[in-house]
């Protein structure tokens, strides 16, 4: 059997709007689920302001860390959308009318409405590649490993499936879920035996409160699905020998 | 008028569930907006793996950036559960019984219920200073600057009444948020001169989607509400100009 490749991402939120918590983000569950989907197993997620310092530093760190890097956020027509011109300057690249991004904006707006401000959204890295967004025109970008998306959740889900053929994914990560009618601490020292037995397989516990009742649901993941069988046979034997109900699989 | 001292805070999401997009966090939003409330500002966000070497490294660099550091997640009963222990390598102090946390516990749990894996859950750096949960029990606790909370949304939130006298905050940080019937494009440019202005204010512009509608949320923060007003001023001066319908405030 040949070795695994494990391919790892951070996501890097750019926006003083869920600094400040006017915002909640959602974008970084809708990438962490894609990435784990294909293969991507997200390492950290960093939420940082619009501070061009900040943006520049972190960059740098990240995609020399990880091998994808995937920002949202701050790549609109307006002062505080600073990604484009920042991620430029993390690459010492220079910052210029993507001519490709041009055509395509200069088509979708109508004669006389590709305005000024929404001519700053063809501003680019130079030699960008471009990622298309159907759903508003304007496009993201990536650089090397850097990939460059818009804020808006709607707008982001729209682009991924034009992104998919960019990122090259390593066996996708599985996951099993066994949800019991307990609490953890009935469960936790029979769980940490298998935890201990089974040490590359990662073993979460998380309680839930649903339609009244208490539970805890223990997620199983790795990207060996024979390693999963192993530890739900595991966790199922000491699930039965303390009758403890399992709510759903 | 006296200097305003600026205070600072990260916020640490500890979990794995976070990570694999699992589980949509909430606790960045509510801590984020709490914190605001009494004058302290966010100024970055971190989202790590239960791994021993991830928050000993991450706790010891923000502890050090920031007045404050929030953590949430991993201080349950089951084996993925390490903030607390961590915690305590990262100060340098043992990682014992916590006193107080027991006795809170004994009596909390019916007799014979307090069981080892609930027992866990009182093991805490010494020195520690706990943060009463009235939900479920279990406290959190902090050291020095280091704050640290369940992941759990419901009970972190129940939690926060009794930490606010812990936290010193600066000046509040006030908002204003005017809405509009317009695009981004529209507005870019005479936005983007109000903030050159004012550039010790933060301004920031949200695109949204509401009702069918789309429109535009300019967001005016500052500690200092008489800079808000005169940005507010010049704001609906080009917003006027440009008879642009304001949709609410």
């Amino acid at each position: 059997m040949s070795k695994k490749v494990k391919i790892n991402a951070a996501i890097l939120i750019i926006g003083n709007e869920i600094l400040s918590g006017r915002t909640q983000d959602t974008n970084t569950s809708t990438l962490a689920s894609w990435l784990n989907s294909i293969g991507v197993q997200v390492g950290e997620v960093r939420v940082i302001p619009d501070i061009e310092k900040e943006i520049i530093d972190t960059v740098n760190l990240l995609r020399k860390k990880y091998n994808y890097v995937f920002t949202t956020g701050g790549i609109g027509p307006t002062h505080d959308d600073i990604t484009a011109s920042s991620i430029s300057k993390a690459f010492g690249l220079s910052y210029e009318i993507h001519k490709e991004a041009f055509k395509i904006l200069e088509e979708y707006y109508k004669p006389g409405e590709f305005t000024e401000g929404r001519q700053k959204m063809t501003w680019m890295p130079s030699k960008a590649n471009l990622i298309l967004n159907p759903t508003s025109g304007a496009p993201g970008f990536n650089i090397e490993n850097v990939f460059c998306l818009p804020g808006v959740p709607s707008i982001l889900k729209s682009m991924l499936g034009g992104l998919k053929h960019k990122i090259i994914g390593g066996e996708p990560i599985k996951s099993l879920t066994i949800s019991l009618r307990t609490v953890e601490s009935e469960i936790a020292s029979s769980l940490a035996k298998v935890q201990e037995n089974n040490d590359d397989v990662e073993i979460g516990s998380y309680p839930f409160f649903h339609a009244g009742k208490l539970g805890v649901s223990i997620v199983i993941r790795s990207d060996d699905q024979s390693k999963i069988d192993i530890c739900n046979t595991q966790i199922l034997e000491f699930v039965n020998k303390k009758n403890i109900e399992v709510v759903n699989r």
